[in-house]
């Protein structure tokens, strides 16, 4: 394909796109294929000799779409959102274009300098104390991650040798390994499972706290947790606080815990994947309050501000703590600019070597939406999730099961657990909404999560309409 | 931005892309820019209102293009090629619009069972063993990753925890980090640096092997670490061979370090990152004989088969190594086919829970260029790397310092390591050319490395002109 095929292809690929989008509401929002479906559709091995394009086209449709969970669609009320918006589309194509691996300043000067100030920028949106800003000469700064999962990890890596290295000044004949079974990382019964992932890779013990309930984490079970194991002998190291989390929304008690961390000289992270973008409202800003005593920050922009995934914005307020964690210069990267100190080198940042020109979609989403436009965005979803709690509470039948803070509703049937699973059975085979469930303590719970950009009004109550439809012949099938 | 002005604007993007590559040379493929160049040419906060489109577009020329490197120019030889075409471009667009996030089979099926069938392709274009197939019922099977880095982290961590506990079921008392105390990792000493950062952030020993005269890992240096290491009591457990080393393009003798794993019990990960790819060709798969012993092989389509980044292959024989490492099961993931061990989950299969629809550029690109196609873009490029060699033995100053077998030329003066670093100095703020160097042994050696999509013989020889002008100029220099 050369570049004038490009030209037309691509251009009609930008109008398959925008037709896509138009009518994705027209398309079951859950596919009907059972596991296995592809593969017979497709040939067993690679061609020898090129297609044509309009083949691989036309299978767009026959093969890709009907198994195609439709994240967009708004009727898809499922996980939490996944940002998706024609500025962060536009982006990508250019970022794919110049198609530079920015692992070093010298790899794409534009690449990590674009990183660094739009971090600035939206650490600023946040009102993130001065600490985490690169600036011109700060100590923090911003890195974009691919996901939650890894910032989650690299902090604990930071962490564990930060901890490692002040252990051995002390005591020079610890082993790393006589360290490392001793080290306890804590997080809430609440957070994500990705936490006590990354203490399974860093190979150190794990422990949850239990939450109070509010499905929040406070100062009393941490402290006691702490005190426990500083007398068996453990080295607390790190504790990492959710904003927002996965199952209910709720809230880690950051003011409490928060002042615990900085005493005890163990490192805070903050996992705020979902909630962070609210952040950008003034009206939400307080529940960041304790940002301050964290060693690192961490949300997801391709959840929830309109920049497509990935990317996921991590800050430290000692960039030295990370890159000290995973330094490694080889002679082929090397650069006559990486010893001034003025330069960041992203590779020491992170897990993978190779890194895509993420900056540019979120220089292209905050200018075309600008700060106040993105705050819109927020305020709208917080006000369906909240119209759909409201239209909830006004049938007896149900309950609502925690605070919505943001735009999380979850609720269920006053009734058994069976129950709710069967409702949600009905709900996920109509395939005309699309909810997963969580559970909070022992009870089955359904998340309603408002997730595309353009979900409106009329689409959450018409969902409404729909479960208490199924509610209704699954309260009758019962009583039957 | 509505979709009829995206319509309008990635159009105009579309366009924007293809003048973009059409005129990269003439481009200087090296930004002449200085560490801080961007931060003073943007505002220091983010807009509050909306701003226009055209003025981030105009702002793309002026702010963002003089700082990039541009890989995908002519003149671009340094590192390894990143892959660049119009076919990976259109799938990623697509991807973009779909914008599913991947993590279960349920979260998008096509995305989970494309990404099987095409690894299934790309393993038999390479007459994988089938064992690393995952057909309708095998125990292997392949699975994206973001980067090699990330590779072989996922295989140290699976093998890790693939002996700790076959050695905890046979003395239940023994702790994990008594374990960890005494595992080791082996790789040469030609092996790139995610190698060591692997063991590091896994938390183990790493042992470097020194490598023969021809940069190649042998068995007899291999066995005696072996030895050495079982006699002091600790538990050698993961190998990494390289096929095609960053620095030199040097390959580890995998026909004798393979077996050798195996009577071990030691698990054999192959990292053939650059090389990879070449093993489509008939008259390089021989280069990867031996891949029989490996537990898994890993390398980059997104540097050398035109898919773009990120698009690294990963295979395993057994699947259940790596969903055992990183199995969690949260409720809010749990689908209704989960456990009909028909379904892959790929979030098991990686260390970030979210993923993009990757399979796509895979499936476009393989049937736009055929397996013939991508043949032939591999032989062009080889075929080049052999002119270059041919034009640099042709002139008796300079010396050709490892056997060129795919698309890497190691070159330099003949002479001191000072007067190779000036050349290399030279060559590089001429801007011209891009070119990193190497180290091998205690030489300073250049590194001519093919890269762009779009290189012929003619920027070869214009490269070749102009290094031959500036060591005249070096050597007068010298002599003066």
């Amino acid at each position: 394909m050369d570049s004038s095929e490009f030209r037309r292809r691509g251009k009609e690929m930008v109008d398959y796109i925008a037709d896509y989008l138009e009518g994705i509401e027209g398309r079951p929002v859950y596919p009907d294929v059972e596991p296995g479906y592809l593969r017979p559709l497709i040939p067993a091995t690679a061609p020898q000799e090129p297609e044509a394009y309009e083949d691989i086209i036309r299978d767009i449709e026959k093969i890709i779409m009907p198994g195609v969970t439709h994240w967009h669609s708004p009727y898809f009320f499922a996980y939490f959102p996944t940002a998706s918006s024609y500025p962060a589309m536009l982006a990508d194509m250019l970022c794919g274009a110049i198609g530079c691996i920015g692992f070093s300043w010298a790899a794409s000067p534009a690449c990590t300098e674009l990183e660094t100030v739009m971090m600035d920028w939206l650490g600023k949106m946040l009102e993130l104390p001065e600490a985490f800003l690169a600036g011109r000469a700060g100590e923090g700064g911003g890195v974009i991650q691919g996901s939650a999962s890894e910032a989650t990890l690299v902090a604990l890596l930071a962490a564990r040798t930060k901890v490692t290295r002040q252990l051995q000044a002390a005591s020079p004949e610890l082993t790393q390994a006589a360290i490392m079974e001793k080290l306890v990382a804590y997080t809430s019964d609440q957070a994500h499972s990705s936490v006590e992932r990354a203490g399974l890779i860093g190979g150190v013990k794990l422990k949850t706290i239990p939450s109070d309930g509010n499905y929040s984490m406070r100062a009393s079970a941490l402290q006691k947790a702490l005190e426990q194991d500083k007398a068996a002998g453990l080295i607390p190291f790190f504790v990492v606080v959710t904003l927002g989390t996965t199952s209910c929304c709720s809230f880690d008690n950051l003011l409490e815990v928060g002042p615990i961390c900085n005493l005890e000289g163990v490192w805070l992270h903050i996992d705020a994947a979902y909630a962070g973008s609210a952040f950008i409202c003034p009206e939400f800003r307080h529940l960041l309050n304790g940002v301050e005593f964290a060693d690192s920050f961490n949300f997801n922009p391709h959840k929830w501000l309109l920049v497509n995934f990935d990317c996921s914005a991590m800050w430290v307020k000692k960039r030295t703590d990370l890159t000290g964690a995973f330094k490694m210069d080889p002679v082929y990267l090397k650069h006559s600019h990486q010893d001034s100190g003025l330069i960041t080198d992203y590779r020491h940042w992170q897990i993978p070597l190779g890194r895509r020109f993420r900056s540019l979609k979120m220089w292209f989403v905050f200018r075309m939406y600008g700060v106040r436009g993105l705050q819109a965005y927020i305020r709208k979803h917080v006000a369906l999730s909240h119209e759909f709690e409201s239209l909830v509470r006004q049938d007896p039948r149900f309950e609502i099961c925690t605070e919505v803070v943001l735009g999380l509703v979850c609720f269920r049937l006053k009734g058994s657990n069976q129950l709710n699973e069967t409702l949600l059975q009905r709900i996920n085979s109509a395939k005309k909404i699309h909810l997963v469930p969580c559970h909070l303590r022992d009870k089955f719970v359904l998340r309603f999560a408002v997730c595309s950009r353009t979900v409106e009004s009329i689409h959450v109550q018409l969902a409404w309409e729909h479960i208490r439809e199924l509610a209704s012949s699954v309260l009758r099938a019962e009583k039957e």
